[in-house]
């Protein structure tokens, strides 16, 4: 147990000032409270397990082939439709089908970078995405939001800025998805404008932006490339922001989606094109079939992002997990659900892209289910080889709540996944021989030198897990781990200091803001 | 959530039973109330992964080479170090200490079987240990039982029968570890035979033999002959209970041990070698030299085993975590756990010998905590490749305490596993062609003939995960997991019939505990 013992009042987490960039800078020097890791670039060293042979996997991938010939995929938007016209793929403007032979779709998929990086305003926080990394970023999209003292209730501004005050002060989240609880109670025209400027000021790390029509997507991009203090065209150069792209599975891309991803592959910004889907509802029942269906609509948008800028970075994009066949309910984190992960990492070696995937559960509360199946898809993507851990930590209810308690503790599993892949070095030091000799029979190493020469650094410590033993956990009020992670996350906010936006960077940002408010009031737009 | 809304009151389930072996038969017709998948033979089919290069294999394996012939082992057993001196090995009867070169270490370690069987008295409950095979036990050896209606109590007889009616009960355990909760209530002289007179009465499973001494591991080989209707000669041909022989870590084994490694190895029964080290403590800080370490002594009391009778099965036991540096507390669960659980994996396979492993943790609730150390420890097992998940259900407190709830939750996450090791087939009718064909896009699967023909058996079923949305689950009283399996442990004793053991085998195993309470009574032993 790690934690101070001198947490902060419920109140003071609830708080929420927009006052700007200053206030927290005076606590900077303040001794955070939260013992964490510190922030660094994870490396997979692991040889990604196979559950498909060769063979399997080519069966797949054949299957996917014929569905973008045979069947086609619906484009709902048409300068999308024009883009792959112009490329020779045969488009049918009545139905909106387009269809392309597998030469044309994989002579465009080669064209994405097999790795790419995202550099947001602070050159610190860039990360690589392809090849053996893997960052995580905090939960996207849940219309509720719920801690352990104030209960469940809808997603709002004040509480959308604390999940992001949590997503920086974290070394575990690398960067931020897309809404992290949409603040239902904005305009939803401007509402991604408040979003931005939260993402900017709040954090310094790389965020998703909102890719629903064009016109969202250029705005995140704009507003990134401000805090960067560069240009349009210098940011394509630098990507800094990326988008996730939903496909509404079975085989159709709608309009805002598709021009959103055109817009953002313009830009030189990154895109994770991801069919989500319930193996029984938006696809067949068996896991094959929807790899099949998963892989020719991730390979068809990422085609798309292809035509709109050669060498946009992309990435393959994951989500199958299954329905409860007895009720139709969605289901997260079965082992079905933690094959897909595997299985799509070598589906998207087969194509040299890098891969996002997704730890997720269905349970309604921050306790055992919630963590089970977090665990069951988290180690899918990790022996998956996924390079993105998307809605990496505080998804609940199969993605409908954001928890305050669920960050915590998939912080603290992802601490630990991280600790697990950090490589051991074997030499003589290591393996120790002059200690096995110098403790007798019988003994303990506690005082040995080999031992005192490593104590601070030989084992990894957790945030959350008590290790005490029962009598002293129960004089303490026998917290469970949830209760302890109520505890951090608002420990973890009173450490909370904001990072510093140089001036004229905040003043462009909030003239922007105040510039699109006023067209989008004029415009709609 | 699959649990009937009926679960048995608390007090039936503390009831306990002892008139023996009919009351449950004319119950086994009634419908279970706990949907749970059916017992079957699991197979892991993944290549298991390697966290240490060949050549890293190699320098470990080297320094545990030079632990056996330069430090040497302290036995302190001598009928054990007479086998060792026969053999060749250099011994030290003043210290006890036993050195052999690799040669003869490695000569001895061959004759030891790569795979085995255990056959308890119900021939369908066989079980084969070692290649891809992978079998649970239930927990082993606490001195507290837990569940969340009673509370914490000092263990006992009637909760130690109620465990073994629950590992009966749950096809997730495919035997019995050691004593679940040693009945300390009972005179110790004779309590190993209240625990095997229970193993054998309330379940046809396998059984662990407390080897402390030669005599408890007899007794436990003579019990399970009987139950057979075997002879003791018969049944070293047929192996059918195993036992865990611990290494008083570093480099000691103590003569009770020993001495019943020894005979159980004579007897043709099965032990697991197992030195269970906190590195920190029992070993140096470091991962490759606890390794070594461990493999020395495993190495050592394998190749006992051999030289008490060649042939006889035998495991590569591995148990290593660390201990909290700052406290000296034992850690479970840790990323240091879970790589020691990969390589230990390698180094079995090095000597081609079965490999036992432990999924643990040190929370004391059946809680989060719980759950994330034991799956990365148990994600550990598997993809080290584990042919035995020793405490595999029940495990608290780092060991000390068994509880009802994580007996169920565990068992449900061990289903979870066996769920995602089942191979997933491609073919035609999983690939689905068709079935895409047919549902137009922006559809769904629910009514396509591809999907109702396999609509009972497509996905995993889980015994507590609750999967429905969140009114509903607040409306049926917002339980979280750990409740739920309170109930569900209930119910599953609920559900319980005793398994039925021949009049004349009962007959006999009654008189045998008998005989040997008037022998211990008066001699002693």
């Amino acid at each position: 147990m790690t934690i101070r013992p001198t947490p902060m009042p419920a109140a003071r987490a609830a708080e929420d000032d927009t006052s700007g960039g200053r206030r927290g800078r005076g606590r900077r020097s303040r001794k955070a409270g939260l013992v964490q890791p510190a922030w660094s670039r994870i490396e997979n060293p692991l040889k990604p397990v196979e559950i498909f042979s060769e063979d399997q996997i080519e069966a797949i991938h054949e299957t996917a082939m014929r569905v973008v010939e045979e069947l086609g995929i619906e484009l709902m938007s048409a300068p999308a439709r024009a883009l792959f016209r112009a490329a020779g793929a045969e488009v049918d403007e009545a139905s909106g089908t387009v269809r392309l032979d597998r030469a044309l779709l994989l002579e465009l998929v080669a064209r994405a970078p097999r790795r790419f990086s995202l550099t947001p305003r602070n050159p610190a926080r860039a990360l690589e995405i392809g090849g053996r990394s893997m960052v995580s970023t905090l939960v996207a999209g849940p219309p509720a939001v719920h801690d352990c003292i104030r209960g469940r209730r809808p997603s709002n501004l004040p509480d959308y800025r604390n999940f992001i005050r949590l997503a920086h002060e974290l070394n575990a989240i690398h960067m931020l998805g897309n809404q992290v609880a949409a603040p239902i109670e904005l305009p939803a025209e401007t509402r991604h404008l408040d979003c931005y400027d939260a993402n900017i000021r709040l954090t310094d790390k790389s965020f998703h932006c909102t890719a629903i029509g064009p016109q969202r997507a250029r705005d995140g991009i704009a507003m990134m490339a401000i805090a960067k203090g560069m240009t349009l065209e210098e940011m394509a150069a630098e990507p800094a922001v990326s988008t996730i792209i939903s496909v509404n599975s079975p085989r159709r891309f709608d309009d805002a989606m598709a021009d959103g991803l055109i817009e953002m592959a313009r830009h030189g910004q990154a895109t994770a094109i991801t069919p989500f889907t319930l193996m029984g509802a938006m696809t067949p029942v068996t896991l094959p079939a929807a790899l099949a269906q998963q892989t020719a609509e991730a390979l068809f948008g990422i085609a798309l992002t292809q035509l709109a800028r050669p060498g946009a970075p992309v990435m393959y994009g994951a989500f199958t997990s299954n329905v409860d066949m007895r009720t139709g309910a969605p289901a997260f984190g079965t082992p079905e659900n933690a094959k897909a992960n595997i299985a799509s990492g070598q589906l998207a070696r087969r194509y040299g892209l890098p891969y996002r995937a997704t730890p997720s559960n269905a349970s309604n509360a921050a306790d055992a289910q919630a963590v089970w199946e977090t665990q069951m898809s988290l180690w899918g993507c990790v022996m998956g080889g996924a390079n993105m851990l998307y809605h990496g930590a505080g998804w609940l209810e199969g993605g409908l709540c954001a928890s305050f308690e669920k960050v915590m503790l998939d912080a603290e599993m992802l601490n630990h996944i991280y600790a697990f892949l950090a490589p051991t070095e074997v030499d003589d030091d290591t393996l120790g021989f002059a200690a096995l000799a110098r403790v007798p029979t019988g003994g303990h190493f506690f005082g040995d030198a080999h031992t005192l020469a490593r104590y601070e650094t030989a084992f990894f410590t957790p945030m959350l897990a008590d290790w005490r033993n029962h009598e002293t956990w129960v004089a303490d009020g026998a917290k469970t781990a949830t209760e302890r992670a109520t505890a951090a996350w608002q420990q973890a906010l009173a450490d909370y200091a904001e990072p510093a936006l140089p001036e004229d960077r905040s003043e462009a940002l909030a003239a922007y803001v105040a510039t699109r408010r006023e067209e989008i009031a004029r415009d709609g737009i």
